[in-house]
């Protein structure tokens, strides 16, 4: 089974299960134990890192169960949390891996752009106080189009991974009234890249950093140069996407 | 000194003072206080409701301070609590009321009209999961336009009102994906009136209501009969409008 699922992850330490913390996966392990007596280990497309939010993270699960999808959608938003929210549930094959089979991820990051805070606006975005040069940030944005590597743009930390060459798709800052909004489409993204790179882009929109040297940093290919690291309210997982003839399947 | 200011009302028992009870009269009291050293008593425009928001809610209030406006956004918003901010501030003569001078207020409800709950967005809008007729929502809305008695808005409390009658200069449903907005503006609102109105619409919308019997209920003017009162937390208060004149003495 393959879920769609939102989640407001403002008090979960990400998606990932911890020792003792509240993480979403916890959530929807517990969740799925109540509604079908297994204990059910589930895997997700894209893992969000603490206090990052969802509006179509993907997960999926096996279960022996056969309660039909609409029955899983409304089960587990009776067991879930407020802040956790299933949308949609497809019956997959068990050989379908809904992490290995994505061929993109979209990720949207929301800066309020005004002098003053918004209490309607804050959980979901991050406070820039200064006015954003979007046309220049747009113009760096087209330095992280197509296949690049993309170390500059990890933590020290997560400098590990074995390649760290990525293809993006689309990355783009769109502007509306005090709303900023950067959006990125890749294969898959590295730890904290989404978050590194609106961090270096902040700092070009606010003309600390020229375009040139947005170009240099992600030439550079060393893990800790771009940043600061954003930070996670801003960020929101929007959208998995899946080879045409499996979004078939997942209906 | 005129504040406009953003709340979000989900934790607050509405705007006006209450004892023992936290309101948003009371946080900006306090807040006034730490930054002036006076006892100052706070107006709104318009008052809300418990559990109601405001994103453009303007408050008055005397000051012998000769701090500037901007000291006032910047003081007040590190004194006020994160759910509350002020966004703007303008020297105003003492004689200026602005309940009384203002000409018209803007309420916007927000329906998510989704079979599933929605973290991201529960806390600011009504979750209604059965699809909605928006265009016979419209049509009912222009039973609304004009000057009219809206006895039969107001539930029974709130029929000690003097008078009524209140003039209604836009009426409308909006539809954006799955999120469906009724903006109404009036010269100002009874008490109840946008929630009562909204949840009446609603009926119009699932089919439970026709046109005619909208129509027949705004004609009956019988406090009580419009509804039922939709919740609060899909109403916020968007902005207070003032004559041309006012408007240039509010900068």
């Amino acid at each position: 089974m393959a879920l769609t699922i939102e989640y407001d992850g403002t008090h979960y330490y990400g998606f990932q299960l911890q020792a003792c913390l509240p993480t979403i996966q916890d959530e929807m392990e517990k969740a799925l134990h109540k509604l079908t007596g297994e204990h059910s280990r589930v895997m997700a497309a894209s893992r969000t890192d603490t206090g990052v939010h969802a509006k179509g993270q993907v997960i999926s699960f096996r279960t022996e169960s056969s309660l039909p999808p609409q029955t899983f959608i409304n089960g587990l938003n009776f067991y879930l949390p407020r802040d956790i929210a299933v949308k949609d549930a497809y019956s997959i094959d068990d050989t379908f891996n809904v992490r290995r089979e994505a061929v993109s991820r979209e990720y949207h990051y929301h800066i309020l752009n005004s002098l003053t805070r918004s209490p309607i606006r804050d959980g979901f975005s991050h406070l820039v106080a200064r006015p954003l040069n979007i046309e220049a940030m747009n113009q760096a944005c087209q330095a992280l189009i197509g296949e690049h590597d993309f170390a500059s743009f990890v933590t020290c930390e997560g400098a590990r991974t074995r390649s760290t060459t990525r293809t993006v798709h689309r990355a783009e800052m769109e502007k509306d009234g005090d709303s900023a909004t950067f959006k990125i489409v890749a294969n898959s993204f590295l730890t904290h890249q989404v978050r590194n790179t609106i961090g270096a882009l902040i700092r070009v929109g606010l003309g600390k950093m020229s375009i040139d040297e947005f170009y240099s940093v992600k030439e550079a290919k060393t893990p800790g140069l771009a940043g600061p690291t954003a930070p996670p309210c801003g960020l929101c997982l929007m959208r998995i996407n899946y080879p045409e003839h499996f979004e078939g399947s997942m209906q």
